[in-house]
């Protein structure tokens, strides 16, 4: 299943210097790829890396096109990582040959879905009343649809992902294995010692081209919906409270979670384990580091962090026990200041 | 499917001011509602939003009566967030029709399992032997009922809940989709650098009204069994742990852990990402702020919290540094009082 | 069911003292166990609780024979808790008589998936083309085996465990319900403001006798695989990135979660929430302390912890508040060193 260096350039551009007809059986990391391989080198600072690659052929950008060359077919890019990115798509539908798309036999479709001829629907799913799946989209094996969720086209539901009543996917999303929308949100009003269930009236509505790792949940809302926008891309086991937006193009590490409420911008990233809490806005652009938590509205781009810096166990414990103390240190620091203070002056009396 | 106010106050009480047939359409949040849509005031403190909502009802308190019939038709209530959550569980009854209970022909039943006449089980479902699945329960798609399970009455498994063998469940409770109960908990004895496993002979026991968040895990105990006690709420991702006890009412939001053989009491919450070590006890009312790490056990009602302030990422790294030299600060700090003292002492001799 | 003593040591070893004949209904904690049942006692420390105990039957150290005999029967062994986990085995497959495998016909199997006849395949599940199932496995119900699979023998996939195409499965290992191995990779290329996706091209790879907790999700590698060695266990809601390789034998708790690209170590342990940064490498035996995070490669083995210490709400807040200040404190504690310095130097002076 090789590809010659040739029909990479015809498919994805970029200028080829070296033998066109080098095949190419597999992309592979720099550091490892052997002859019949093509690699990338995205940073002029890995150009070291190239003297002593086994590569057939590497993805350069211009600057080190002649250093590449003397070692390698060279594909020469501006933007090299970009390019391993469209590769590696063109790959994938090279090499996956997708069946034509059916409906199994063994799936449970309601009789008033609109299942669009050109989806495919695999063994087990179940498909509730008056839901829209449109063309191109893939429902996975035990993918559940609840009544009237509606699908876009060139979509794809991994295997049991639950998509609740009336909840909206858009087109050109991947929603990996496990993935939960719409489950409800995590409303109760107290009384007398009890939780009283606030039904969660509300849907989750998810733009285009959104991606969704595996096992994660985004739950519905309590009276208007959640709302992911567009190119929005979340990793896994992510926990999306109810009433959440997510502005567009937003990515999200493993791990995280963004309680009930919270307006989070456009082109923001979430490392991975950080926590939102709820109510909270964050402006576009915000970066958090991995495994903070964000505890108030942040209105100013930037990167954001609050992590206990890792130690060895015993320097942790002892620095740990001083931070119980950390308070009255500061005021013993100022009595100090003031002492010193005190004897300047008196010092420099008269 | 509008309602009148006049049908909602003969379901719920509280005491209508203004036209009895106002239609109501939807319910809504106070900031968006329209002239067919109901919103609630909970609090005084947003009496001030009164003024420019769109609403044609509102639910309020007695202290708001007169400014919010100025504006609207009015339900007057003691506790409108409380009222707010039944009318949403009546909301959702009178709007979500369920089908009459039926089993599903593509539901795999063990014959020995007993499934009450008014039980629902959908597609694909997998029932073992000697499960017993109570009156008005609904056994959703893909749901498998591990070998001896119980499920009390009334109760809903979302789609595909897992639950264990020789598990229970009571009744009136709500699984969300991807639930777990009763995986192994994570036991091994260590044997020459390997880890032999502990088979985990226990079961989970789950009280009546408990309801459960997506992909949350509930794990078997190792000799006697976990055990989730009456009305407890579990948001998702939750991941509890062999032989947790938790008890009666606490609620835990989503991302969080808790260890094994550890008891959290009555009427306590634990916030989103909160974790809980291991062979822990706390107390009733015990209140854990998000992402807060309990390393000892806690035995007086209270607020606590432990996690690292978040900050722009260059004044974290100024005081994350500072933060490994603390105990070393502290000492520098006692030997400059010392030094004061001593200086001192030396002027006050005679 | 009970078993008798005699046919305990017959199968486990260990020294009989007290009549052979004594029957054992189950395994149970020390401090509950009744006269029909049968404890252990790991440590020495535990003594006292033998004076009290109700137990038929005790598994202890010689150093505790004497002590344990005049209460119950007694089973001595050098390591009663490595004891205890293989007589779980032995009871729970006394008691748990598997059924004769065979392939349910509510399966969908593709025709060119090759399942052992000593493999066991559950209702619902989906077997794709070209799977390699061996003997002895046992493949749940709404198990997905993609195109390419192979599964162990001997491995046990819990029901609705998802194995990606062309992913790896080892020999004897256990995957618990919800586990998600070879959804794809968090990879996009930044462009123009948005998110290009990298396909995932690599696969993962399980060694053998690796246990796998509930909804833990391992992704595939971007180009590489992702490899999990022989003997590691994982807990459940676990995140594993692309192209992480962990090594043999290592156990991590729930929640955890660790980055793409990192290698940890053999025999490691990681505390439940600890996070990894990723790009990072590990040495053996690294012990990560629970809800820790490592932000850096680790080269030397020991034991590593950061986290907040939890404190009553009232006190952290103002400790919180000082953090924010503390690299601020340490220049002011600086400037009253210098000053003292200073004093002591004019003071000194001719």
């Amino acid at each position: 299943m090789s590809r010659s260096l040739d029909s990479i350039v015809q498919a994805l551009g970029g200028t080829l210097v070296g033998p066109a007809d080098t095949l190419i059986r597999r992309l592979a990391p720099l550091t490892t790829a052997q002859p019949d391989e093509l690699a990338f080198v995205a940073q002029a600072r890995y150009a070291s890396q190239i003297q002593t690659t086994q590569a057939g052929a590497l993805i350069v950008p211009p600057a080190l096109q002649d250093v590449a060359a003397q070692r390698a077919a060279v594909i020469v890019t501006d933007d090299p990582y970009l390019y391993y990115a469209r590769l590696s798509q063109w790959w994938r539908a090279e090499h996956d040959a997708a069946d034509a798309p059916a409906i199994h036999p063994m799936a449970s479709i309601h009789p008033s879905a609109v299942i669009d001829p050109g989806a495919d629907v695999a063994a087990f799913a179940v498909i509730g009343a008056g839901v829209v799946v449109s063309s191109g989209a893939r429902i996975g094996a035990h993918v559940v649809l609840g009544r009237g969720a509606r699908i876009g086209a060139g979509t794809w539901l991994y295997p049991r992902v639950f998509i609740g009543e009336r909840c909206v996917v858009g087109a050109r999303c991947i929603l990996h294995p496990g993935v939960v929308i719409g489950a409800d949100g995590f409303g109760f009003a107290p009384h007398q010692g009890q939780w009283v269930k606030i039904e969660q009236l509300g849907a989750v509505c998810i733009g285009d081209d959104v991606e969704i790792g595996a096992n994660t949940c985004i739950d519905r809302g309590a009276l208007d919906d959640t709302v992911i926008e567009d190119g929005v891309k979340l990793d896994n086991l992510i926990q999306i409270g109810h009433n959440v937006r997510i502005g567009a193009h937003t990515a999200i590490a493993g791990n995280a979670g963004v309680a009930g409420s919270t307006t989070i911008g456009a082109h923001c990233t979430l490392g991975g384990g950080a926590n939102v809490l709820g109510h909270l806005t964050l402006a576009d652009k915000v970066h958090i580091s991995a495994v903070s938590v964000v505890t108030r509205s942040i209105r100013e781009p930037g990167q954001y962090t609050g992590i206990f810096p890792i130690d060895d166990n015993a320097n942790w414990e002892k620095n740990a026990a001083s931070l119980k103390q950390l308070n009255r240190l500061r005021q013993r620091l100022k009595l100090v200041e003031q002492a010193l203070e005190q004897a300047h002056h008196k010092k420099t009396e008269p």
